[in-house]
């Protein structure tokens, strides 16, 4: 199940990077599961990974090679990405598996370990089969090409149903600046510093500070966001690399061009996840305006955003309003006064003054909560920041897919 | 759907307190729905209520009255309960009714209207059908008995399967004490405070001061610790009463056994309703161990109880025990070591050292998986506090219930 169509976009070539994707039989023999990303020398690379605490051992080894890269003024040349199995809970046994896969790569391309990053996702608490994964390296490494987007955006999907990918491009002194992506994820999702996965890439040339700067910044207003289950994933990442054959972004105003291009590539990314999320029929944003903080906006947005009641009233599109102040009401917010708080669902009046707004009718509530697309407005009355935070409903489907799979 | 068979205990009689339910036709004619209980003069009254901020009418009115009550030093002399309307979400118009159905009551009764207390659970943004609710005080007032438990339990049901109550007895300088209690509540339950609603009353002397400290005290170990789906109703109130015509209960060691007599009252009714959540088809214990503070203890067991990952896997017996590693990764603890985290199911040890526990296999763990009464134990291996957590699964049938009908 997913939200409405979707159209793959047309990628195109970011110079310099290449990917390269093959069957290494992770899970299952003949599907996509194993993916190599080249990233040319001389590039800036920067990555964001999960917050959770039993955080997997690839994205522990994708921490450390990146760090000490960084320290020597370098950036990674490869990131090697398994779908099929997250090498998560897996102790000593999954590091060493990570490290040697790095080991492996950096072997068959002649550079140091250190240069390459692991990533994996699916299945949590299996040893990664590294018979297979290491065999099928050079067969991934044969397929690099710049034009390798589709077959990688396909290479790194789990339970999605379909591939995601977003690009940019804008103009700075008469040249052609480039942004494109890809990102995977479906189930397990509330990212907390970047989602599971995503790996955006510019031909643009940016220093290091400044990419990590503009990816955490980001992420913040996209992946960070999103949420389908309130669950956020033990593999978590994403990657921003900037190949540096293209024009060079420095001054404010090209630094601020490339941030909005750069942000409408990640907000379309992470959107695409909740359209195909586990079971997802319906794809709602949550504006909350007026509060004290952004902090304070993103508590009452992921407040309503997980409620489960909330979710399964977006899946029936039953206009039960009263979920939705119940919600607002039990958020972490100090004196709240409920008074001022104005809800609103697309453009029908829903809460005001403390109760059920006084134009209100079923019908107009139920025209809306029929669309695919919905809107809920909230308004707190107390401040003036802002958030806005995505989210889909919750049906038989998700029950169905992770009740009956072992994902 | 309510986990295993669930027998209504035989009720005892609290002396000076009657209960009288009838069918106001609230919701739908022919049901009981509307519940008078009578509590006798110089009884102690304590009461705890929703922290939801948009707390429904009749809670704002609950509280207003006992607490003006009790500056008198008196009792409340009524509760008044309806089930199918909410009267939460409605503005003024629902002060105005909440307040309407106490006048009434005490009218006919020749009490103050501050002597009543109202309760009202079921759909939120309704406006109460006062003329029906009103018109059916006499009928409900005229079934007043002190035998009144089993239909008063039946009375304030929604969208429960079957009533619930609990009751024990202690000795105290060789007389009976004697407490008995119902609650109600399938979804919409993360109570905050106290769940919507419990009626607990004993015939014990005790002070209104006491009383108070007791039930806050009994909340936080019973009401408090469970949930079903992470919704904290508007509407929740939990009330003890303390008739006073048995023995008075003063010393600390009377005040001891009567403490542990009523939390066992508490956790059973507590209890119940997680075995009759919406949907559920397991009950399930999160005992949160070697925590530095209880606060701690419960954050990481309320985030494994909310996970959909984790109570999808529960619903389909599938020791799939990496997503409660990833649950417990994600709780909000600082500076979280998993390597001195370990996770058991039942006898069987999941998670150690980081990773999979050595001797684990999937044989042993479906077996625990596959019962229906199911304990997570989770040692933190950080201090010594500690909390234990209620919980059901998520089924298609939850989905069913929230998405079928308005609720």
């Amino acid at each position: 199940m997913a939200v409405g169509e979707a159209v793959f976009p047309q990628m195109p070539v970011i110079e310099g990077l290449r990917l390269g994707t093959t069957s290494a039989g992770i899970k299952k023999p003949g599907r996509r599961d194993l993916v190599v990303i080249e990233v040319p020398e001389g590039a800036s690379v920067a990555g964001t990974f999960t917050l959770n605490a039993f955080c997997a051992a690839p994205v522990q080894v994708a921490k450390r090679h990146l760090a000490a890269r960084c320290e020597k003024g370098l950036a990674p040349r490869y990131f090697v990405i398994n779908t099929g199995n997250a090498n998560a809970g897996t102790g000593a046994l999954g590091l060493r598996d990570a490290t040697s896969s790095c080991d492996e790569l950096a072997r068959l391309t002649g550079v140091e370990g250190e240069a390459v990053l692991p990533f994996s996702t699916g299945v949590i608490g299996e040893p990664l089969p590294m018979e297979r994964l290491l065999g099928a390296l050079p067969q991934a490494l044969e397929a690099l090409s710049e034009n390798g987007w589709d077959a990688a955006a396909e290479g790194i999907l789990t339970t999605d149903t379909r591939p995601k990918g977003a690009t940019r491009t804008i103009t700075i002194d008469g040249e052609t600046v480039t942004i494109a992506g890809i990102s995977k994820g479906s189930g397990m999702i509330q990212p907390n510093m970047a989602t599971m996965l995503g790996f955006v890439a510019t031909d643009a040339a940016i220093s290091q500070a400044r990419l990590e700067s503009l990816l955490q910044d980001g992420v913040g207003r996209s992946f960070n966001c999103i949420t389908v289950d309130s669950d956020t994933s033990t593999n978590d990442a994403c990657m921003l690399v900037a190949t540096g054959r293209g024009p060079r972004v420095e001054s404010s105003a090209d630094l601020e061009a490339f941030r909005v291009a750069l942000d409408e590539v990640l907000v379309e990314l992470a959107q695409a996840i909740i359209r195909d999320g586990e079971g997802a029929t319906k794809f709602v944003t949550l504006d909350v305006e007026e509060a004290t903080s952004r902090r304070e906006a993103l508590d009452v947005a992921f407040t309503v955003a997980h409620s489960p009641l909330v979710k399964t009233a977006l899946y029936a599109s039953d206009a039960n309003w009263g979920r939705i102040l119940a919600a607002v009401g039990r958020a972490p917010v100090e004196n709240f006064d409920v008074e001022r708080i104005v809800i609103d669902l697309g453009d029908v009046r829903l809460v005001e003054a403390g109760g059920r707004a006084a134009g209100y009718t079923e019908e107009a509530g139920s025209d809306v909560m029929a669309r695919e697309d919905i809107r809920i407005r909230i308004r707190l009355g107390r401040g003036e920041a802002s958030a806005t935070v995505w989210t889909s409903d919750l049906s038989h489907d998700y029950v169905s897919i992770n009740a009956d799979y072992r994902s």
